[in-house]
């Protein structure tokens, strides 16, 4: 569970809803109009926008992993699966039998070792796997920029319909104020769903995406030097000089000098 | 037929029109001035910006593949013509005759093969075809996105003209109502036409134009290769080795790990 | 002539005019103060911005390429310049004097020919022209493109100007509607200067460079493979080779499979 | 101590303070909602937006390192370590165990020589601090970058909450005034924490980065010659030759021609 | 002197003092708080986000080069450079200890020649010196444009303090008036100081430095030619030959075909 995502939309929450209550009442900020025009403007526009198999994939894929942190650095997955080699030069493959790796990918991985599969087999699958997760993880991550791009425009176009009818039933000046109120929440709407959620999300995702590919590719060349029976340590020291730089080194070794 | 186009805008017009018959009734949103303004500005600027050839073929070539879905995944693709090479290994080019692939483009090499032509004419002649196609569908592209960019400002301009109006001839402030709502009419147009309309639609052609490109390449090097009798295992090796990653598996098979 | 800009900058006059007709006077869309700032400032930011000579030259020449149009096709082109290499083979390069096609860059080159000028001189003369033409018109796009980006914010600057001495000198505010008018003028006019005029006039000149790039270097080429006497057949040919793909083929052929 | 970074900010609180002091009291300007929802939604969006750990890490980081400045230029650390070979030349690397030179990460190589370690041991233990160093200063400029994008967001999520609130209860126009001041206090505070604070700090960082790369690099090369006793001559000349045109020379020289 | 950047800023001048003086008078345009916000703000955040020397440099360097005009082409430059290669052919180092040609980067490297300086020498401290220059220049226009980028900012708050401070205050809304104008000040002064001003400078010295680079690198090769004695011929067809295409003919051959 990534906490950060879910505190950061908790706080954002909790703000914003501090900012109505210190105002007023929670009622006068609900409006099915904005709603209706955000949500429905918003799914129309990215349904033109993206494949339908796209949309289908990209949004669940990508809200499930803004909010999943994987538990292991990439240190710690190469430190797992040199224990994973040491286990196989002894035991063999058949001794993998019963590990049962927290990742699901690694865990597949090390069935496909246990049960003897071909080196080319699992690579193939292997990477077809990580390539089908990282497309459709790419295109959640566009799927939220695109609606956090055009959310605040739907939200100006509710605005306009809602001073638009306004104007033209006006005869009072006075009384102008609460559709006034009611046009306005249009824009509140779309930008909230613009910087609270969608932006952010979509920013995260693309952080995920690059740590993902690191790490999917390191598993799928530390199962291959497995099922190689390479010793432990050199597999450790060949998929530590894969790394990029900074994640070589323990976090507890960062303090910068 | 691409549904989701087509979903995507019955949306967008159904939304809209939801909101305009909340708040009131659809005749107060009806301006023939902000018409005239967004429709004849986006068409002037247009013309001065793009070639008229372009434009006569550009935007009904676009309008037309918004809407088109292709039936086939390019993985069907190239099932089907490793099966028209199994036949033309069988029963030589005479047996393609009778065959009429869905596909007008691959209908087209699967004629050519079937009546004898040389290897070279048949490259040139698709090559042109797939050249001359894809430069009218960015074209159209190019288009839809340069009307998306200026009609929000041609919205401006028509809501501008429209309040100088109002202020010109204004005497009681209490009756400024009903012109300032004609007068923000044409920024609502505007928006909605670049919004739910143009933008999204300049994204899918840009995605169609992707998606043709790896297509109608295959079907020619896949003509290429059944003119040359080559073996249908060999042509669907060689046709999955080109297809980028996420197009080389079904899509049963993209469940992310 | 380029009909497609006259006709657009029509349209675009019309469609103004229409709008403002339509709701009362011409008379009342006339400002003086808005015509000084918009043209006034955005003159002085372009003459800070670029070099003197590069405006003198660049805003008429843009302004003359943007409504020309090229009455050959860079394949008419070809056809051309192998029929007078027809020529010059059958009646060597003195055949060519009475030759005076349209173009009068090529016309230029068949008077080098024609009065036996050394290749390199004919090579350097016509290469410093086609770099000197080019810059300028590079000049003018990015002048016209420079002033459209400043002339909305010169507007703005006016329409401020106008608000300051509408509000220093508000007593009544009943009556602030005509100066408001006049101050919004100033906004309406910097809108419809970029957005009318320089922005596409810009882009369609953009377009122009790159067309003109390719017709004055395949002229040069031409010119000197029929300085070199080469035959008919070849200097077509090459000449075709030289082309990008869209321009190879004629326009009937267009018609995307 | 940078004191530009100090000046800068100094000079930014006094220009808005006096702004605020001649047109009444400070009074009127302080706003808890203001600070709410900018500092809340900032916060809120940024820790959705990045890793938990790149917060922690990058913005104390950023903030210390946009008011340190470092002492010594290239040239001068050049020098410091030209001096240092001297001395390790003279008295082997013992003799520089008394020596503590100011920049923390100079120290811990010139440490590392005295006590002895290998070669290869130093280099890495450096190349990892500086990675890691300068990782986080990474992380800490797009921190602030990302904050002064979405503060000015939040000031008109901020101004648009109150507008509601304040034509929600409108009763009598003319008492609009105060809840109109507190609503654009939001938008104020977003504008002054982006424009003063959050973008130039981010600028400055990014200078930072840029000359931290230089400066350790420079010190990691300078390190290894000691530890390999390079002569001082040697070194000066090829850690000069690693340098940016720029740094080369002292500033004394650099009056223009 | 640079015409053209004098002549600009007078227009602009103009421009704005003729919109002033028509519609009032010039005293109601001049407010301390605008000009206090706007200097003020932007020097403040120049100061965080530049280091103070690129400042002390930048800015003055920025302003004397943007009304400075080189008054030889690069084309004059190579004939006076190919007249001293001539000089110093006839009569040795020492006939040239009389020349000053106006240019004092070019005087200087005649100056070393003369006093028969070593080649290295002279190359070492012109490219120095160049490089330094160009340095600085480079710092004046990333300066002048980061300027011109946040004075609209500091503008909008400017207007923000003005627009609280009134409504706060309010009491009677006809007497709004002088009050907003006051405010809208701020905006005006930043719009003008970024876009009559500040952008301009930006965008020419741009241009000036893709000039000097050309000009002093065409001088040191041209005076390390007339140090090694090589022949006027010779430098004149060398130094051509690294011009940039559009350089190397008079402006007189310009008129396009």
């Amino acid at each position: 569970m990534d906490i950060a995502t879910g505190l950061g939309l908790a706080a954002g929450i909790i703000v914003v809803t501090a900012m109505v209550l210190m105002g007023g009442d929670l009622h006068m900020f609900i409006s099915e109009h904005a709603i209706i025009i955000i949500f429905g403007g918003s799914f129309a526009a990215t349904l033109i926008r993206f494949p339908f198999a796209a949309m289908l994939h990209g949004l669940p894929l990508g809200l499930k992993f803004a909010f999943t942190l994987r538990a292991q650095t990439p240190r710690d997955l190469v430190d797992e699966i040199a224990g994973l080699a040491e286990i196989a030069r002894k035991s063999g493959p058949v001794g993998l039998e019963k590990m049962t790796p927290d990742d699901p990918f690694l865990s597949k991985g090390v069935r496909f070792v246990a049960d003897g599969y071909d080196a080319d087999f699992i690579r193939d699958n292997l990477e077809r796997d990580r390539d089908n997760f990282l497309t459709h993880l790419d295109e959640g991550q566009k799927i939220y920029r695109a609606i956090g791009d055009c959310a605040p425009a739907f939200g100006m176009i509710g605005t306009l319909i809602g001073m638009v009818q306004m104007f033209a039933n006006m005869t009072d000046p006075s009384k102008l104020g609460p559709f006034m109120a009611t046009a306005l929440l249009a824009t509140l709407y779309g930008a909230l769903v613009a910087n609270i959620f969608c932006l952010p999300i979509a920013d995260k995702l693309h952080g995920k995406l690059v740590e993902e590919e690191i790490n999917r590719t390191l598993i799928i060349d530390g199962i291959l030097m497995i099922r190689d029976s390479k010793s432990p340590t050199l597999v450790r020291e060949m998929l530590l000089a894969y790394l990029p730089e900074k994640h070589r080194h323990d976090e507890a070794e960062l303090a910068p000098a």
